[in-house]
C-alpha cells in the first residue's frame, strides 16, 4: 500500500466501528451506571496519555454539563515518580488508553482499586494490563489499529465516554440521539473528499487550531493529528485562552484553523474571525456555518443541526481528513510518523 | 523607559515581593487551613485562565503530593456557555486571576458560593470581583504589575498555593523550606545574567519547552511567556507525552528547552537528551546539572539542592529571564506584546 493508505482506512472504517460500539456496549455501560447511581461519585478521575488525554477533555464538558460532575485529569506521575496517590476514594477512576499498556495509566488504576474506588478501563484490548487491574472493563470494540496516529479508536473513547454519560442521567432522548453519531460520521467523510486547497498552504511550520466548550478537546486531538502525521507545530487554544497571551504571535499567513459546529459556543467566532484577518493570518475552517466557511482560505463541512455535546464526532473526523490530506500534500507517509511507535510505554 | 523595562523590573522584584508575602500572607493562610481541617474537602476545583492557568496545574502536583487531594481544573465556559455548574459542594474551589476581573472566573466562584462550598480568591487586587465574590481572599501582595506579561505575580500565585499546602499540612517542615524561596529566586537572577548566547538561536518561529512532574506547570509558564514576548511558537510537553506523538516534529535545528532541576522527576532526562541529538535538535536547558548544562547550546544555570516541590520557583524566573532575552535579541518589547492587553475579559 502506497504511504497513509491504513491511516486512511482506518479513519473511514468510523461509521461501522461506531454503530457496532453503539448496538454491543450499550448493554455494558448501562449495568454500570445502574452500580454507579446506587453510590453516585463526588467526582471523576481520569487517567490517560496522548489521544486517550484529549478524550478525557471532553469527558470534563461532557460529565460536567450532563451529569453534573467536575474531572480531575490524574496525573500520573504523582503515582509513578512520587510516590504519593491522592484520596480518590468518593470518585469513580477512568483509565483511558487504546492499548491498554501504559504502565502509569494502569498505576492510577491500582491505586484507586487499593483506596477501593470504583474503577473502569476503556480500552480496545480486554486482554491488557489496564483491563486486569481495572474493576470493570469498557471495550471499545474497534478491531485493530495498525496506523500509529490514532483515529477510530479515538472516537470509540468518546463514543464509550458519551453512552456512559446517557446512562449515568438514565435518559432515554439522549440515547436517541447517540444512535445518530454512525450516520454523521459517514456524512462528515462523504462530504469532505476533495482537500487539494490544503497544497496552498505550502510548508508551514507552525499553526493554531481554536475552539471552544465540548469542541476544546476536538482542538486538542486535531493539533495532535497534525502534529502526528505531519510534523507542523500544532497548537491547541480555546477562543478565551488565545485572547491571554498566544494571540500576539498571530502575524501575516500565520494559519488558524478555527473548530466552530454552530452552538453556544460559537459567539466568539467573529471576534476570533476579526482578529485573525485583521492581522493577516490565514483563516482554515470546520463548521456547519456557510458564512464562516465563505470566509476561510479552506472549509470542511459540517453536518448541520448536531447536538452540542456530539459536535465532537464529525469535528474531530473532519480534522483527522485535514491532517491527512496535509500530510499527503507535504510528501509525509502518516502510517509511520518518523520517531513514533503504536505503544508508548511511559512510567 | 526603552522596551522591556517594567517586564525587568518586574522579573527583578521577585525576591522582595515573594518575602513580603511570605512574612505578611501567613496568618491569613493558616487561618483558611484550620477551618479547612475542620471539613476536609473532598477535592479541589480551580478556576484560572492564562498563567494564573499555570499555577492551577502546579496545585495539582503540590496538593497531589503534599495533600492527598486531586484537582479538578474547572472549565469555566460550562458555567458561562452552558449554564451548567457541576455538584461542587464537597470541595474546596478556588478562584485565581492576578487582576480579579476574568468574568467566567467569577462566574465559577458565584456557582460554588451558592451550592454552599468553601470559597478562596487568589488575586492582586482585593476590591476586584473575584474577590468580592468568594468566601474567602488570599491577596498576592505584589504591587502594580504594568508590564502585560505576568512575573511577579505568577510566583506570588504559586507562592500562595505552596503556603495552603504546608498549613493544610500542618506541617513546620515545610514552612522552613519555604523560607528559602525568596533567597533561591535572588540566586537565579543573579547566576543568569549573561544570555547573549540566546542570538545565536536566530529568529526560531517554533520550540518545544519539556517537562516533567512538578515543573510541568512550569514548561507551560515558560512556553507562554516566550509565546507572549517573543511570538515564538512555544508549546509545553511533558517528558512523557512528547514521546506519545509530538516527537514526530523534531527535527534538524529545531530548539528544545529541558527544564529539569535534578529530582524524581528527571529520570527520563538522558532519554530526551537523547531524542533531541539524535534528530540534530537544539538543547537548551534550565537546571543544577552540570553535565545536562555542558551539553546544552544555551544553559540557564539553577541553585542546587532546592526540595522538588519549590523548585518551579527558579526554573520560571529563570524562564522569565530566557523570555526577556529571547524577545530583546528579536527586537520585541515585551511590556508591549501586539494586540495583548493586561486585563481580558472573556466571558
Amino acid at each position: 500500500m502506497t504511504g497513509g493508505q491504513q491511516y486512511l482506512a482506518e479513519l473511514r472504517e468510523q461509521p461501522e466501528v461506531l454503530a457496532r460500539l453503539l448496538r454491543r456496549g450499550r448493554p455494558e455501560v448501562e449495568a454500570i451506571a445502574e452500580r454507579l447511581r446506587g453510590h453516585p461519585p463526588t467526582h471523576v478521575v481520569i487517567a490517560a496519555r496522548g489521544s486517550s488525554d484529549n478524550a478525557a477533555r471532553y469527558a470534563q464538558y461532557l460529565f460536567g454539563a450532563g451529569n453534573q460532575l467536575t474531572v480531575a485529569l490524574a496525573a500520573p506521575s504523582l503515582f509513578t515518580l512520587y510516590g504519593a496517590a491522592p484520596r480518590m476514594d468518593s470518585a469513580l477512576v477512568l483509565g483511558i488508553s487504546q492499548s491498554g499498556q501504559t504502565p502509569d495509566v494502569v498505576a492510577v488504576i491500582d491505586a484507586a482499586r487499593a483506596q477501593g474506588c470504583t474503577t473502569l478501563a476503556i480500552t480496545n484490548d480486554v486482554s491488557s494490563p489496564l483491563a486486569q487491574a481495572a474493576g470493570h472493563c469498557l471495550p471499545l470494540r474497534a478491531g485493530e489499529e495498525a496506523a500509529v496516529a490514532a483515529t477510530k479508536t479515538f472516537t470509540a473513547e468518546l463514543l464509550v465516554l458519551a453512552m456512559l454519560s446517557a446512562a449515568l442521567a438514565d435518559d432515554a432522548a439522549r440515547w436517541q440521539e447517540l444512535a445518530a453519531v454512525p450516520e454523521l460520521a459517514q456524512r462528515t467523510i462523504d462530504s469532505n473528499t476533495e482537500l487539494d486547497a490544503v497544497t496552498a498552504l505550502g510548508h508551514p511550520s507552525r499553526l493554531v487550531v481554536l475552539a471552544r466548550g465540548f469542541n476544546y478537546a476536538s482542538a486538542f486531538e486535531i493539533a495532535l493529528k497534525i502534529k502526528e502525521t505531519s510534523y507542523v507545530l500544532a497548537e491547541p487554544y480555546s477562543f478565551a485562552d488565545l485572547l491571554h497571551g498566544p494571540v500576539a504571535m498571530l502575524e501575516e499567513g500565520f494559519p488558524v484553523l478555527v473548530v466552530a459546529p454552530r452552538g453556544r459556543s460559537s459567539g466568539d467566532v467573529p471576534r476570533v474571525v476579526e482578529t485573525v484577518a485583521r492581522r493577516g493570518a490565514r483563516l482554515l475552517a470546520i463548521s456547519d456555518d456557510d458564512a464562516l466557511l465563505a470566509q476561510a482560505e479552506l472549509g470542511l463541512r459540517l453536518p448541520a443541526g448536531v447536538p452540542e455535546w456530539l459536535s465532537p464526532f464529525p469535528a474531530v473526523i473532519a480534522g483527522q481528513l485535514l491532517a491527512g490530506a496535509l500530510a499527503a500534500a507535504l510528501g509525509h507517509d502518516p502510517d509511520h510518523p518518523r520517531g513514533l511507535t503504536k505503544v508508548t510505554l511511559t512510567r
